[in-house]
């Protein structure tokens, strides 16, 4: 055993360990590729926090910070080893204050459980991460957790208003505040979150919160061809009401939900999911006027949802696809690329052109108003020969996104999954840029070391 | 005359010029203070940026960023002298794409211009900051302008997708991309927008449109007691409808209105405005709610706008109201505060405070919805004695308003004018980073010197 990390279990009695199970536990997120740390850390308050990094920076020693291990590209995985550090124990929701519409919270709330209390109070904290109840808000802060509801609402971005960040070196700083709007200096804030832990570990978050709307409806339509959902999905997003989600599905996505679910989920090349929210009487409007819009189109199938629990109905299917898609026996490559919204129905033919090609099973579904789609190559990975068949149907997957002026990550980040093609994806001087901020913060690279800087 | 001048005139002909009237014209924005630059730079490409920059960055020339000149802080002003660089003649609308609802523009594009050119195609540029006709969008990047509708639809950095950024030392680098979501790296987007010309000079943008809402309606209440309005306000924005905006004005606000105007505005001790947008049908229906709502706090005249024209009417006298109160003859001190919502009555009482106990007048109004009052400190500037007690009105309300948890600045930036209270507001380890950040950015520390870092 090495000195540090003998120091480090010293130090923090009780809150540092090297066993054997827990290391196996923190080696991996929700990707296929782990990495055993040398310790994991949890810290009980931004104090211990402090004396972890002040440890870390003097000895040169690797932290790689973990929300709720829920992310898709690896982007808590202790790529070089060192020290894990989960803030699964700086749980606490300090404050939900009513009439400033504000949350303040430590790092390791789970996000659900953080909506859950806020609507008690009538207020809504929109992300919505497919994840809810398992990651956590600072999970969520360092990558920039969307969800379907982002639509309308906006990404978590959007809701931190400020934060307490300790940096590499151990100093602690707060940047933000708890006004929605605020010009003082650089927006710091902004720029911790989506950073992917390479910047700086988070140890409070002051989050805006909006009134909870009092209504929502839903329509659920099958259509016969992509083409025509597509073509709806725009018609949609230029008649000026604003839906508050607007998802798509394609046909295998359907069929896994209905072998996983045992339930009569129809059969057809592309499901619509459209939400609106807001007062009763505006959102009974607005669903009429969807629903014939809709129809225009079409669909085979179209069933409304009106209030909270018809609603949470059809959203119950919604979030099964993802474990649906597991469950089919194959590992399952989630890549959320996202395109300007002319491309859609190039990604969607895209896909259907790399199933034929590679001999895989392609299933797209995901967040279509916002052009972020999730590609799921559907892989036995076992067998090295359909691995590398999808190693190069993901290139030409992403080399075509780019091409579009699409992004290879619309949510999940780079991680460790997308570094094959960070190059490709950001010019070389926005690299030195990445670079240089990083290193200015972080000058010995002890941060989440192994990742995109 | 220096020799770099009688260079760049020589490098630059046509474009560069030191002429006495375009110096003087050039060296102020619209707060007090004015400092003569070196010269004036009219680049026509992003080529010609780079170039002065390249120049800029061997020799040691500070260069100063100019939009429309419309800011209220001095951030404009070249504080150290140097080149101001105007982007006037980079006035392109490059792109409007209507199905990515995106625009691509050069920095110089008029706001307003923008906003009337997606209109005609179905679209809506959200951000109107008062001097919308006047102020340019690659000064609204700078400032992360904002406007009465952000508090529905969020500030000018919600809708810049991408930059194209010529940095300190002439080197030229794209940042996002033309998706909604991009979890590409960090957000280097966002870091841009809104840092005042510190970090780069903007040569492209790339915005985010949305599809027009097709219809608005409005209600304009006048109230006895500015306690009922700011109650109404809070009921307003616990309803979980989101009012596309909700504007506040005294009293005072209103008889310079009035007086300017010559139209007959009641004078009462608070006015709210306040506009719902979306489908007509949704709108009747929230319109009809928050009509009931108000009535409520016993207005004492109560009026309703329905469709774009009539709307349009009750936005003219707000939009007056900045230019009210300066033909009112008095030097205005516009200071843009933003303080947590339940805070507003307290910030309209401190007012009311100054007001009595240094013997000026203050006249608050703006965006209440998101707590961004505008606290105007009307003051006789001639005056030493005048000016002097105005100082330290300034230091009691940012003083105050940091003490609430609040910001010196919700729009404008820091620029000259907030200086003195910038030390105050963001802590020495925050004012750390953003110098690191400077650092690693502008080495050479020549964009806009002089100000926050």
């Amino acid at each position: 055993m090495e000195l540090w990390l003998e120091q480090l279990h010293n130090l923090f009695a009780g809150k540092f360990s090297f066993q054997k199970e827990i290391l196996e536990k923190y080696a991996k997120d929700a990707w296929l590729y782990a990495r055993i740390p040398d310790g994991v850390f949890f810290p009980e308050s931004k104090e211990d926090v402090i004396a972890l990094m002040q440890f870390a920076h003097s000895k040169g020693i690797y932290v790689t910070a973990r929300g709720g291990g829920r992310g898709y590209v690896g982007g808590a995985v202790p790529a070089k080893g060192g020290v894990v550090i989960s803030f699964e124990k700086m749980n606490r929701i300090k404050e939900i204050h009513l009439e400033d519409a504000v949350a303040v919270v430590e790092p390791g709330v789970i996000t659900g459980i953080l909506q859950e209390k806020v609507k008690e109070r009538g207020l809504f904290y929109p992300p919505d991460p497919a994840s809810v109840m398992e990651c956590t808000i600072g999970g969520n802060v360092a990558t920039n957790a969307g969800g379907p509801r982002c639509l309308k609402y906006g990404v978590t971005r959007n809701y931190v208003l400020g934060l307490e960040v300790v940096l590499a070196d151990g100093s602690i700083t707060k940047v933000g505040g708890r006004t929605i709007k605020n010009k003082t200096g650089f927006d710091l804030t902004g720029l911790f979150v989506g950073s992917e832990g390479l910047l700086g570990l988070v140890t409070e978050i002051t989050l805006r919160l909006i009134a909870k709307p009092p209504f929502r409806a839903g329509l659920s339509a099958y259509f016969e061809q992509m083409e025509e959902a597509i073509s709806c999905i725009n018609h949609v997003l230029s008649s000026g009401i604003m839906p508050s989600a607007l998802e798509i599905a394609d046909r295998f996505t359907l069929k896994c939900a209905r072998e996983f679910t045992k339930e009569q989920i129809p059969l057809y090349d592309a499901h619509i999911l459209l939400e609106v929210d807001g007062s009763e009487a505006a959102v009974n409007a607005d669903i009429g006027f969807f629903e014939n819009l809709l129809k225009t189109f079409s669909p085979k199938r179209l069933s409304k949802a009106f209030g909270e629990e018809e609603c949470e109905k059809l959203w119950q299917t919604r979030r099964l696809f993802s474990m649906s898609l597991k469950a089919s026996g194959l590992t399952k490559l989630n890549e959320d690329v996202t395109v300007p919204r002319s491309r859609l129905i190039d990604l969607i033919n895209l896909g259907k052109d790399l199933q034929k090609e590679f001999n895989l099973t392609v299933a797209c579904f995901g967040h279509a108003g916002d052009g972020n789609i999730h590609v799921n190559l559907m892989v036995d990975w076992l067998q090295e020969e359909k691995r590398k068949q999808a190693e190069e149907a993901l290139n030409i997957l992403f080399d075509s996104v780019l091409s579009w002026n699409g992004a290879i990550t619309g949510e999940h980040g780079i991680g460790i999954a997308k570094l094959p093609w960070w190059q490709k994806a950001v010019s070389q001087q926005s690299r030195l840029l990445h670079e240089k901020i990083k290193r200015s913060l972080d000058p010995k690279g002890i941060l989440n070391p192994g990742k995109f800087v």
